[in-house]
């Protein structure tokens, strides 16, 4: 089976369970890899923005790529979040993590520092070069203020031998269309947004990165198969009971509102890292309501 | 004189001239500080993100703190920038590094990983708790990905007694305008942005943290001093003059623009640290042409 | 067969074409109307905004409502454009204008004098009120400046039972989304977006009132057919290969896009009323280049 | 005395009062002329966005023009909105319409069908040809859906002798910037934006077109000569003051806002025509605030 069929459907961009001493909550972390393999997700990302990369160190995040991979023991195939706007720091865990027994590295495109599209592609080039793993690219203008272009994109694609895919959270489907038209036969595009994902597929993405189905795995990953199987018409029903606890997961920040309805499912506590901090309680009662009407219908 | 009044008028956002091995180019560094000092801005900010503060460690920065201090001998104030989207990494900078001979510290808010409003709160609300020196905050959405709101500005300028001011890159009006009514009298409102600097001071903003100023010290300084002074009919030519030129210093990122100016005025290598790359050649033609417009005018 | 049935599909809306005097080209008109019936599209739409409605009196609207009419001779469904954003002068309209054999109002929301969402309703009730046909709202947000919020699209889903159907331009998909997650279960979703009608039907709209069907009748409405039967793996290339011609036609303002091409297929005339103009040389060799490359594959 | 000196300061864009029946309230319309000129204001600027131009027919705003004209009784410059988004009928209304005793004409850029920049040229290029009166422009993207962009405005400003000035609502300070370097002399920049009319006077506009000033033409116009005067720290609170109002004015839509603060100052009825409507009782109540906060200061 190739990377790209083992990649197909859904993976989740897993969270990082903290304790209030900013310690990883390793028993927690545990029994939720667990849950999220049980509930057949076909994949896992450690170390994505989800997992609150931007407050780890490399070497906590070497923890937790070897616990994850120690829990999982095979069951689905891992993604490593290794990425930065420093290209020479990226370089250099590329050189110094352990990441036998991953899939792939998810590298998110160079943010705050909003280099000029050839800088973009020199960096995905130079991560290329070095790549202890096949790459996924991430494009997220939202966060990294920066989008990278769909020329880049398929510049990166045709010239990349290592980079096979692109998670795309653009949101723009004129992006997504033209990425599409243009790009190589075996270059993957996965959604990297859990709310277009069904209209994303329709129009050829190859599954989901998602924030979503950390809570709701088994559900989310039906409907993410559904449309894959082509059965949109089975498929919408789902995309459209969990809009709007997608939209309220986003809402008051990620992965403050996916942890807040974890904790109340018994999975984790409630901690970020500062500056995310937990959901307001006016939030909390909004997905207090959201998570008793998905449970109902 | 009081810090607000020491940093009245232009901060240069100073760049760290890089050789093309990655090290410090500290020659031209040397150079540069004299030259911005002898061209009168009122303050340099080593390392703010003009100086790639985004591919230099805190060692690195530290260096260069340290460099700083020592070439510029108390001529004029100066800022040091030590920001992140860590809490915590941020405070552990505020321990370890040896910021005597500065005057504030520049501190951006969190990107990437975006908090929500109150994490952006609490974010500064710690850093003020344990600030080595006062501190001007820094507001820049287009590369966050996330604006510091009116309401957030104003609870940190009321609760942060140590945050005395803020960097403002919003480019909305609606936003300076709110904060310029509501603040309180000794917080100050410093333009980020070369472009609209005119209009801000005229609506009450106390001077500027400079790209552009890095290649036109003088000129520009002279700009602000006359908005200062009220003397908005004599900055308006100047004003026009530079602004094509400091539209082209950002077209391609920066300090790209700004670096490839410096190194025809003899003062740097061209070289930045990926993902940043020079700008196109096209674009250098652009350069030279507004290089040799404003001289000649 | 209900109005949704009747409806679903492709609806084209209509060019009128015009002489270089500003009279309109009735020949040009006849052989296009039997053009477009002949290659199957499900309906026509005449004077939308694609009809240049903005340049036409209603005496001439009603002239061009009753050739259409003639020529069609009951072939298709037909939909007559009759808004404005003057909410009296609409019910003027709709008084005096004669629309037997026509099955619907296409009727766009108020634009330029940008009414509140509760004067949006009220309009829209009063059009319901007074319709002489059943209507289809419109929501073009680009043009009206003031997008019909999802909750008065919903609103006057419910309330008013003369209006059946949204045409949706507003090519966010979180409005879309919502719009299907709460609709009454026979109000119709319309894509008013040639360039997202597929994944806007995978979210479960019903068709399209489409541009570039005026040129491309057989093929844009074979692939809306495919979509609506579920396939949408046939429809996908489909969709891709058109996407650049979409785009192209609106790139220098619509109708002029779709006149250019449908003039050099020997249709009509190159011929728009003032302000609007034909489209650039430099944009007819590129939509040459597109009529080239959708006719070879 | 020019054209460009008379019109240098504040005019009003001047509401249309209305009773209930749709029919304009003459006494209450006298009443505010009167209001308005003692108050200070440079000129008046009768049948604009705000005096409600889309609901009026040519006719009844012929009898505004005559009406404005004898009540004002050359006591100050006189300007007649006369715009559209049909080129053959303002040519047509040009030539219809009796407009001696006017100073010049406020011609808004085609909204709606959103021609490409060369059709707004041919637009303004044909309105200038057959101008009765000069002419100043009128860009609003918000409402127009479609900018008049700095290269249209400067190609108009050169070739077009009538057109001696435009009204700037787009926000954007790179397109006033770019006006204000580029334009000829004795080219006009009036702010068309209450709210950042000081910044824009700071940046060389003359003057301001102003909706708030309906209500408080003594106050803001005092603030927007003091602008002009060069005496910025004096308008300054001014223009904080009256900011908060300003925004409240168009929260729900103008004339709704402005007509109301009217009515409850006892210069008009509360009445718009439809699809405007009255402001909401939540918005009522903030205004009220507003009112007396402005009051009391």
């Amino acid at each position: 089976m190739s990377l790209q069929q083992k990649l197909t459907g859904t993976g989740i961009a897993i969270i990082t369970p903290f304790n209030e001493d900013r310690s990883i909550d390793w028993a927690a972390f545990e029994n939720l890899i667990n849950f999220w393999i049980e509930n057949k997700v076909e994949y896992l990302v450690a170390i994505g923005t989800t997992g609150e990369s931007a407050t780890q160190t490399r070497e906590e995040e070497q923890e937790v790529f070897d616990f994850v991979k120690k829990v999982t023991g095979k069951r689905v195939p891992l993604v490593a979040g290794v990425g930065g706007n420093d290209t020479h720091e990226v370089l250099d865990a590329f050189k110094k993590m352990k990441l036998d027994g991953f899939d792939a590295i998810l590298s998110v495109s160079p943010y705050y520092n909003k280099p000029r599209q050839e800088g973009i592609y020199q960096h995905y080039k130079a991560l290329n070069d070095a790549a202890p793993l096949p790459i996924i690219m991430y494009n997220v203008p939202g966060r990294t203020g920066m989008s990278v272009s769909v020329e880049t994109t398929l510049r990166i694609a045709h010239d990349c031998n290592n980079i096979f895919a692109t998670k795309e959270a653009s949101g723009s489907f004129e992006q997504i269309n033209q990425i599409m038209k243009n790009k190589p036969s075996d270059f993957m595009l996965i959604s990297g947004d859990d709310a277009i994902t069904l209209p994303m597929i329709a129009c050829g993405a190859k599954g989901l990165i998602s924030v979503i189905a950390n809570a709701y795995p088994k559900e989310y990953s039906d409907m993410v198969r559904l449309c894959l199987a082509g059965k949109f018409e089975e498929a919408l029903p789902l995309h459209l009971k969990y809009l709007d606890m997608v939209d309220a997961l986003f809402k008051e920040g990620s992965p403050s509102g996916v942890k807040y309805v974890l904790n109340k499912m018994g999975y984790c506590k409630n901690t970020m890292r500062l500056p995310v901090v937990p959901v307001s309680q006016a939030h909390e009662a909004k997905l207090d309501g959201l998570m008793a009407a998905v449970a109902n219908r």
